[in-house]
């Protein structure tokens, strides 16, 4: 094997290569970088929800964009059965506009073009146990995690279950 | 075998039996009655909506439901790879209530509690080649399809492929 393939496999290891066998399904990494998960469209979507915000909204301002979480299916299975989300564990945010008033929708709106593409990995190398990645809505394929703390003391102080909002989410809530 | 049992193995045969292989993740009737499919919440999620409708909304009113459709991953993956759809594609449709305001969500809505459970199946045996379902949310194990024509005859009016709203549903869109 020639050594340039021999380091492009050795980074591709999934998370955990040295624990027990790691999720087909789990998170792979190039170097420090998360790879775009593949196929996460076939995934187990938790929860939708459009212009969620943290601050008041001003009344009659645009609908805000739709959010839209899929999980990896070894993680799904894991949570539902013991309640706890395994290391590895990796969620899927896409963002989309919101559409309306297309074909026959006059009331209401549907998700358009997508907007943004981000992951959250439950990582035990992590200080903070948890790390998240955006991809530019896809343009990157793949992605160093946000340096810095924002997006984790949010989930920390306000994620239901383990930095996660399962409080969004019906199919976790169940 | 006890002839009871015979009888409820022959009734939960599924769609095409004589045919090609069915799908294991396609539909399974009890007689006339589409069993509630076991597990859809895997299944690939095509689209998410909150309060479309047909006709103009009130400025004011309440945001509607929130509409999410997922389909059996034979189905999903023969219309990605063809364009089209199988005969045993099953959409299963969740009613979500919008919630509002509840932990750090401000503004916004997210799905709160489910509040309805339909499906649609595509059925060579039927007239239409579609027929639609009802589970009461949920409550119903079995339902029979709704007798008159007012589903299909809109979705086969504004369904952008094969009486399918592919036009709302971004995973089928791409």
């Amino acid at each position: 094997m020639r050594p340039w393939l021999i380091s492009i496999v050795l980074a591709l290891v999934p998370l955990d290569a040295g624990g027990p066998t790691p999720a087909a399904d789990g998170p792979r990494f190039d170097g420090d970088k998360l790879v775009q998960p593949a196929g996460y469209d076939m995934w187990p979507v938790v929860g939708a929800s459009l212009g969620l915000s943290y601050s008041q909204r001003v009344e009659g301002s645009d609908p805000g964009t739709f959010h839209r979480v899929y999980v990896n299916p070894t993680a799904y299975a894991t949570f539902r059965g013991t309640g706890k989300f395994p290391n590895g564990t990796i969620f899927v945010l896409e963002l989309h506009e919101a559409a309306a008033k297309t074909s026959i929708a006059q009331g209401g709106y549907f998700e358009g073009r997508r907007v943004g593409l981000e992951a959250s990995v439950k990582d035990s190398r992590q200080k903070d146990g948890w790390a998240y990645y955006g991809f530019e809505n896809g343009a990157l394929e793949s992605a160093k995690a946000f340096p810095d703390a924002r997006c984790h003391s949010c989930h920390e102080a306000h994620g239901e279950v383990d930095s996660v909002f399962v409080q969004f989410y019906p199919n976790l809530r169940k």
